[in-house]
């Protein structure tokens, strides 16, 4: 397991720390502050969100690695099945396609899939793993062809009814058996997966499969189940024993801290937030 | 697995699903006027709660049984660990051994364990499921004294943080293998365990351990992950499926119907909440 306390070169800032990942949050900042800000404390990259990149993928992918950093990944696909998906198969495939197109753009290696709850028409949960992999599997080729790999990101199960079918590392893994393809993966973040009992085995069985882990924390109280995530320490997560797992499994790449919080660290100056997810990363990760 | 199309004789009545949970929801029925509603259309039983309950638990119990019913269960033990649990390990186990108590005074066989979630002072949630099943094998011989079962019930991992400490069936065996009693099981909720791909294994394992299955959904779009559940048909959840895992073990028990639902079955007339979960219970159960 890697020693961070005086070391915080895998740290990477994911922008929704910031806010960014919705509309009417946060401080606003520009990717070239977000850039700035985080070359400046020597973060080993940052993680956008599509919605503020717009047309400029090329430039803001370059201007990261001017300033000595990468673009750690990009979040996220739309949603693939479900009812939040774009309304027809079709419209789904392409804005997947614009998805991976943007990843290539950018120069990133990770885009990160949110998968979709469970199918209109459908009960549980295996209907829509099934069209889930088929349609992972029919984007695959065309993003190993740009060089971007596509990390299955488990959510929590209280998103399983119209966000996600992927509810636990295991799940996203026999996702990952069905598309069977070389770049696809999966991705561990703490606020989705601390409460599992077989993360750490499923985490040995994931190996190199594991293409992103995400820092952050439940928070005991946790008052809205999409924007009260907490800071890293704040919470009851263990979080020392995930990143354990994750490493243990071969894991050498950044850690990404990804923080919704409509209620206060968004409402916070983002110099400060950044400031305190390196301390927290340094004493409690 | 049972034929219910024609036969709800298996259908019991959680007086959640009036509201009963809480104070200041549903219609405020009396358990006099509840037991009255549920003979009359020939239920199994009634699961009461305890602050329904006060001091009339034989009076209660009594006129259940002379309705032709039983009590099926009672809701529920203090949180047992956790930040909200009573604030001693004497006040708990004082408050554990009035519950029992309670249910023996009512003359039901099950008393549903609500654990309360990760004890202060730790992470994760190994270390409340080993105090959890240190207090729960304290009072064991005292319920087995009095003809009470304790039923271990694994709640959705959204409350894991103050609320459960056991948030899938495979958890609460392994509490159920650490506390080693006859007299303590489990207890299947649809709506907590609905999408848990090692639900029907668990099940198979659990075997005669079930102690109780509860009905109800889980809404696509819930608003309120505490009081909008979904009656059974207006969510998501394979309910057919979960209850062939259940009954698959062995359970020949009671269905018991516990809906929270605040902004919807609370705040409707109780005669036409109990019709309606005999109707779902005879077509999509």
């Amino acid at each position: 397991m890697r020693d961070f306390t005086r070391d915080h070169s895998a740290l990477a800032l994911n922008t929704a720390t910031l806010g960014h990942n919705l509309d009417g949050y946060g401080a606003g900042w520009s990717p070239e502050r977000v850039i700035e800000a985080c070359a400046a404390r020597e973060l080993a990259g940052v993680v956008f969100w599509r919605r503020e990149i717009g047309g400029r993928a090329v430039e803001i992918g370059d201007r990261v690695r001017a300033a000595g950093m990468e673009v750690v990944g990009l979040c996220r696909t739309p949603f693939l099945v479900g009812p939040l998906a774009p309304p027809t198969p079709q419209a789904i495939m392409d804005e997947f396609h614009a998805s991976i197109d943007m990843a290539a753009a950018l120069g990133t290696r990770i885009l990160t899939i949110v998968t979709g709850g469970v199918e209109p028409g459908t009960k549980g949960t295996a209907e829509s793993q099934r069209i889930l992999a088929e349609r992972v599997a029919m984007a695959a080729p065309y993003a190993a062809e740009r060089g971007v790999n596509l990390a299955l990101e488990p959510l929590h199960p209280v998103y399983a009814g119209n966000r996600t079918c992927i509810m636990t590392l295991r799940d996203a893994l026999r996702v990952c058996d069905m598309v069977d393809a070389p770049n696809v993966g999966v991705a561990v973040d703490v606020y989705h997966t601390w409460w599992d009992a077989d993360l750490a085995a499923a985490c040995a069985d994931a190996g190199k499969r594991i293409l992103g882990f995400h820092l952050c924390d439940w928070l005991a109280d946790t008052t809205d189940v999409l924007l009260d995530r907490g800071m890293m320490g704040d919470g009851v997560a263990d979080i020392r024993a995930i990143r354990a797992a994750v490493e243990g499994a071969g894991y050498k790449g950044a850690c990404e801290v990804e923080v919704f919080s409509a209620a206060n660290w968004w409402l916070r100056d983002p110099e400060e937030v950044i400031d305190t997810m390196v301390e927290r990363f340094r004493t409690v990760c």
